[in-house]
């Protein structure tokens, strides 16, 4: 469908999947944000609910809202049918400090629907993670899990991360993230200056039972290409910067040159 | 003029056009709107209408907004003398689905009082060119032309692209934007860094008979530096993000470092 | 204090300073405004404005502003508790110009109540500096001066950039800006890439008294880390972008990776 132009033309790459009634399983934009005030999500909310599945307070940014402000908001984004969840380094804090029960109750409480469940920081054993999906699923939260290192030192074997995002998948995790930080660069899948690495997209690919069941960090252009071209127009995109989402969805459906010219060679 | 300071000092560069009473023909600016809202639409007309003069809903992401709130945005802009319309790359997709007619009457019912005609990705014959430009201005709509690809691959020899522009304004087009994209890099006068490549500059100016038919596109901070150093503080520029708009206004006018210290210089 | 989540964890990184009652002198943070509108000034003081002590309206940009709308905005940021200044290339404008006297009366007129000083582009002499300076304070508003040239082929050798410094709280300025730019490239303590050049920075801080006079510019994410993990948490931070706002709150308690990594180290 193209709204405003309904019955003008179509889209020239078909396929692209729809939100509603319940909720997309695949082709997920989630839209990283570092603070978005009342108006600004009310913008977002208005112009762009029907292509973002997720919103992330990315890092520990929750923590700085008045809690007033924090409910109206998490209000707003979920009357658009938006999940809404702290960012993971925020549940990394509270599992260090020995309060992930609280945390959980208090995610609950503040009206948040899902939660990002993380290990880039600090180390969880592989027994206790599944303990700390189940726990959270118990709440009623939707479990957005991640795999990967955001200091590209403490990086793990890809086989290691295979393994965890079947585990987690199977724990119950709506999707795993492969992480790649706001910025994308010279982490995860992508090089210093934010190219795909191939090779390390290969690796994961080949080590995992569904593709579906990943959702790429892709914060800049070059990437959400990258993974479209490869993918399809439906493939999970994550830390989207609000300001790109609808740059991102023409992308997706060829409406923007990189793909429209593809999709123009194919149908000839 | 100096607003809110009216009466306290001058410009150190003067001479800035104005779009009052009547539209500016020099010294335009024109906006890059990747899905601004409400709110942000009215923020920037608020702070920013007498320095637009057009808002360009860029690539084809027009087509993701609801029919009613594209009005409402339409509106607000309209009623701040800024021209809108949709982007180039949506307009090819209609000529690639033999549907430009229908698509002319759409842009005229939603409220756009301007086009962007470009062959970026599709390829169409100079004749056909004549005709879809015709066919807008016979519509009532201001025609703003593009030259150059998108895909560097495809580039044109910059003789041809001078052609057309000479053509496009014989055919009353009132700009032609010479393309750079959204980024501004490694596309037409720009290299991979995002630096002018000057031999490319002249190659075009010395090819057209009026520079200010040129619309540049210029979304880089040195790129607008260099245009308008070169071609003074009324050159045409395009592809300017909406929060960089005072600031290209304050460079244009010696209120930025870079283009003050050459006034004073200048003036001694 | 972590609002919304007060009882359920505590910071990583403690000692972090407050704004409140009678405003911050160590840990501030400056933001860098290119125009904002009403409705994003007003999210950015709800969501941030206990994270904010100093908003800039850079360069010349307050120019541009109707003066309803100027009013109104320097009401809203005010309300808030924020200083708010117009930049310092304006009032080179003004002293260029010799209309310095009229500049600070209107400053004051419009609302802001602090006022940069700069010779980022002038020259000034140390005498009428100090002058400069006192006619400032004398009006009632707070000084913020500036150390640095905005075209690195003006640079000034540290040991009279430390002198000025000295010499500039000593009459009366609140902090001292170290020059970066809005891009923090190619200029001060940053390399063309805006990687920290330690040298400088060892330089600057073995020339000065006491390093708390000091407010770096750092608008890129690696600046305010390496000031962050060398001077504490609160560290004063300039030329930060609204969107950065919570974000570098997070860098600096410790609610972001790179911090909270080195938190968890620290306490076992």
């Amino acid at each position: 469908m193209i709204k405003a132009w309904e019955n003008t033309f179509q889209m020239p790459v078909k396929g692209r999947t729809s939100k509603y009634p319940s909720g997309r399983t695949a082709g997920i934009t989630m839209v990283i944000d570092k603070g978005l005030g009342i108006n600004a999500t009310k913008d977002l909310m208005a112009t762009s609910a029907d292509y973002i599945d997720g919103l992330k307070l990315t890092f520990g940014t929750s923590a700085f809202y008045d809690e007033k402000l924090l409910r109206e908001k998490i209000e707003v984004v979920r009357e658009a049918q938006v999940d809404i969840f702290p960012g993971g380094t925020f549940m990394e804090v509270a599992v260090a400090q020995g309060v992930y029960d609280q945390y959980l109750q208090r995610t609950k409480e503040l009206g948040f629907n899902a939660i990002e469940i993380s290990d880039g920081t600090i180390e969880i054993p592989d027994q206790a993670r599944k303990g700390i999906i189940q726990k959270a699923i118990d709440k009623g939260l939707k479990v957005i899990s991640e795999v990967g290192k955001k200091d590209p030192k403490d990086e793990i074997p890809i086989a290691k991360m295979c393994e965890l995002i079947k585990s987690d998948i199977e724990a119950g995790a709506f999707k795993v993230i492969v992480e790649a930080r706001e910025a994308g660069k010279g982490v995860g899948i992508y090089d210093a200056s934010g190219a795909v690495e191939e090779s390390q997209v290969d690796s994961i690919v080949s080590g995992v039972d569904d593709v579906n069941n990943l959702l790429w960090e892709a914060p800049l252009k070059n990437q959400q290409l990258y993974l479209i071209l490869r993918f399809g127009l439906n493939v999970n995109l994550g830390n989207i910067a609000p300001e790109d989402v609808l740059a991102l969805e023409a992308l997706r459906c060829g409406l923007r040159a990189d793909t429209l010219k593809r999709a123009l060679e194919e149908t000839g």
